[in-house]
This record gives structure tokens, C-alpha cells and sequence, in this order.
């Protein structure tokens, strides 16, 4: 293994067509670990998470990951980096990445799960949005309206956006667009909730939360977890190729986003905030 | 919401096509969250995870997901039950489920963290594999041999049962069959994790494990995750409709077990173990 993992590793494999063989060099997308830690001034240290991920944007995904759980905001972090600890091998050295905060860091029950049980015993989805109301407001209805051809023409941007790490056929891709269809930027990853977090810390970074005007695009489907990291970087239009949950579109309708699925060719499903969409 | 949440979930939407738009009926996956719970003889009581989840199978969704994390194999469990607080309404009820333990509840350091980290600070693809190790055996090369038309004939076996669900394009499934290409289940998530951990658990209390002499067949990607499950549970052939991620196929090589990807129409990409394939 090279120094530093990249995002993609290639590999001999054996390809089958009809009842023959042969061998052949293929790319795949790279997943390792990368654990996630938080110190504080007073020396505080605590790991909040390891997730498998593809290497590559780890500061972006440590921002967009810590924003998008509520423990963090960009004004919180002193500062990002990977671990500094010269014993370890290369490539497990770029596997930890450290968050400086300015503060303490948050309590752990807040880490430990990722929503509030509405009793003693028992949670379900109204639950879990009623937690997340404590901590994000709904996006207001603002003057953001999209055309059905800048929707349309999204899937395709986004797959051009994708270049080289297309080739593996295994990332998730998520995009940031403007509301006239134009491409403002992309992040990759094995996990899709990871390409999301990659593009929100990417924003938190250089400022530019919360996302009002932008839409989200996603190439596979949507789940709570998508939304609600959409909710919290305030993007107030999510597209997806593909299907969305119902607890998706129930946090969708109840926080005031615009959720559109199945996005593909001249066509889609609106499942909340048609409003937005001017058919 | 109806007492018991079930797999769908009908909402009203709007249908973009070209300039026009419609409202129509829509059937959704259904999303909402499990929380698993281990009881011990002593009183001991934990929460383990919560996941999202689609609702159905449940009491497999627990019991293979603890024998995936090497939490709880079945001669460990006494009783598997929804919650039963009656202060709770229903949907609540049935998104608690309780596993009773013959033993005591295990270590909290192994349910926080999935993976051993290799020193005090770093984790890599190694270290995790090495963790996995002292759980898991490889899965010994044995008499299973899979012709390619066997192979071929998955994917269209996996669409086929997964019947009326499959109209949400919502759902991952996971299939298990034999080794001339006959069906034995299907089970099916919003979660690709946990449709293999319904059938793993199915085949839990059923006494069916080790899952030796079958193939594990998910529709979507493989990841180091689904790649564990498979191994924890013995099955020595895992096919995908889509791409392996890098730690699927150095997991697979370690363990001697069979990856095939890309399994559409009358071809494929074997990653690891092709000599079980008889091409």
C-alpha cells in the first residue's frame, strides 16, 4: 500500500462473460476507517466515531459530520488534522483525523445515539423529528424556485462532475448545485451519508453555510439521515435518482423542504415542497 | 399511523413529466427506527444500537445482527420480544425490541466500537481485518463448485421474490440460495446491512448456521460490512448486482471467501475465490 491511501485502488480480478474467463486489471473505490476524534483546550479527548469511508476530503468530512450531528459548528473548530503520531504506519496515520475545539467537548449521550427516545421505552420517526426540531429550525419558504428543466438537467451534471472515480461504479456522489442548474461543487465517497457530510464540511469550511438558494443532489437514494444533514446545512431542495423513505419525506413535509425523487430523463417524483418546483 | 407500522407506506405525490404535472398515489419504503435492547438473568439492561429500519422481521433483524457483531449466537438467547410498556402508543411498541440473554450482557467496549483500533491512535483496513480474525474463522475451501449459469441466474431469482416490495424502489434485498441456483429466502431494508442481517438471523433461529454450501446475494454494493456478516455467518459465496469496495475484496481474500460483482446478465467480475467458480 502507497503512503497514503487514495481513492481508488486497483486490483487484478477475473471477468466472466458467457462461459469464459479472463484476467484483467480493475479499479475499485477504496474503503477504510477513519476514526474521528474531538479534544478540548483542557485536554479532553474523546473519539465520537469511526466510520469506513473513502479516503480523501477527511477534514471536509470530520466538518460536515460533526455540523450535521449537532456537535460542532465551523466556529467551534480551532482546528483539523490527521494523526501526528510518528510510530504508526503511514496509511493508518491518515486513518485519524483530530478536531481541535475552541470549547469542551459536547456530552457523550448526544454521541451515543443519534436521536432522543420519546420515553423509558420506545422510539419511532415522530420521535426523532421532534428531537431534531430542538436543534434546527424548519427551511423558511423562500424566493429559491426551480424550473422542471434545470431538475432534469441535474443527473447528468452530476454524472460529468463524477470524471475518473465514475470508472469503479462504487461511489456515492453528492453535488451542490445553484438554482439556475449550475454545478458548484462535488464530493465521493463508499458511504453515501459520507458524500453529503464531505459537501456540507466543504461549505462550513469556507463559509458558506447555511446553504439558502442551493439545491442537493444525490446519486442514489434518500434517507433520514440525508435529510436531516440537509436540514442542518439548510439546503431547502434535495434530488435523488432514486427513492426516498417515508420517514425522508415525512422530515421533508414537517421541516419545509423540497424533496424530488427519481430524477431521471424528463421526469420525477415531487414528494414534498412542490411549491418550489415551477411545472 | 396504523397500530403496527408494515414495509409500505402510501403517501399522495406529484409526478413531473416533461412541462406537466400530476398527482398520484405513491408506495414508499417504510423508515423508522429499532432500538435493540440485551436483557441479562441479572437485570443487567442495555441499549446496543438503534438503527433505521424497515419495520418486519424484526426479531431476525436482532438476532442477526448480534451474531454479525459477535454479540450473541442463538444457544445465548432465551426470549426475543417487542416492548410491552402499554404506556407507549403501538408504532412506539413495535420499534423496541428486547433480546433475553441466558448469559451476561457483553462488554459496552465492543459495542461502542466495531473494530479493534491497532495501537493508541490509528486504525487502517489491516487492523480491522486482524480484529476480525479473532472471531472469525476463514471459511474453508469445501466442496461448494457454482457453474456461471448458476451465477446468471441470481439476480433475476432476487427480483422475482422480492414480489410486490419491489415497487418502492426502496428496498435492498438479500437473497440466499443453494448451490444450483434454488431460492431458499429473501429478506428485504431500507438498510443493505439489515436485509443481510434479517436473513442471517432467520437462518439464526432457524438452526440453519453455518450458512455453508449457499450464496449470499445482495442487490446492491459490498462493503467491509455486508463482507463480515457473510463471514460471522459462514456463507462462502457472496454475489452483487454492483461494485465491491476495496476492504470487501481484501476481506474476502483473507478469509477465503468468493466475491463476485457486477452480476448483470450473462456477466460478471469475480474479486476473490474464482476457483469455486467452474468457468
Amino acid at each position: 500500500m502507497s503512503e497514503r491511501p487514495g481513492p481508488t485502488t486497483r486490483i487484478r480480478i477475473t471477468e466472466l462473460s458467457g462461459s469464459s474467463a479472463r484476467e484483467r486489471r480493475d479499479d475499485l473505490a477504496t474503503e477504510e476507517p477513519l476514526e474521528l476524534r474531538l479534544t478540548a483546550p483542557d485536554g479532553t479527548r474523546r473519539t465520537v466515531a469511526i466510520t469506513m469511508r473513502t479516503p480523501g476530503h477527511d477534514f471536509e468530512l470530520a466538518a460536515g459530520f460533526l455540523h450535521g450531528e449537532g456537535l460542532a459548528r465551523h466556529g467551534d473548530i480551532a482546528s483539523i488534522a490527521y494523526c501526528t503520531d510518528e510510530d504508526l504506519p503511514p496509511h493508518a496515520r491518515y486513518n485519524t483525523v483530530t478536531v481541535r475545539l475552541r470549547g469542551p467537548v459536547p456530552d457523550l449521550p448526544a454521541l451515543d445515539r443519534h436521536f432522543l427516545t420519546s420515553s423509558a421505552c420506545g422510539v419511532c420517526g415522530s420521535a426523532s423529528l421532534d428531537a431534531l426540531r430542538e436543534r434546527c429550525a424548519p427551511v423558511l419558504a423562500g424566493p429559491l424556485k426551480l424550473t422542471p428543466e434545470v431538475l432534469y438537467g441535474l443527473p447528468g451534471a452530476l454524472r460529468k462532475a463524477q470524471g475518473g472515480f465514475g470508472k469503479t461504479g462504487g461511489l456515492h456522489a453528492a453535488g451542490l448545485f445553484c438554482d439556475d442548474g449550475a454545478l458548484v461543487t462535488v464530493r465521493e465517497d463508499v458511504g453515501r451519508h459520507n458524500a453529503v457530510d464531505k459537501l456540507v464540511g466543504w461549505a462550513a469550511l469556507t463559509g458558506r453555510l447555511p446553504l439558502a438558494g442551493h439545491v442537493l443532489m444525490v446519486s442514489g437514494r434518500t434517507s433520514y439521515e440525508i435529510m436531516q444533514k440537509a436540514l442542518a446545512a439548510g439546503v431547502p431542495v434535495v434530488c435523488a435518482v432514486s427513492a426516498p423513505s417515508s420517514l425522508a419525506v415525512e422530515l421533508a413535509r414537517k421541516f419545509g423542504l423540497t424533496l424530488v425523487g427519481f430524477l431521471r430523463g424528463e421526469r420525477c417524483n415531487v414528494y414534498a415542497g412542490a411549491e418550489r418546483i415551477l411545472a
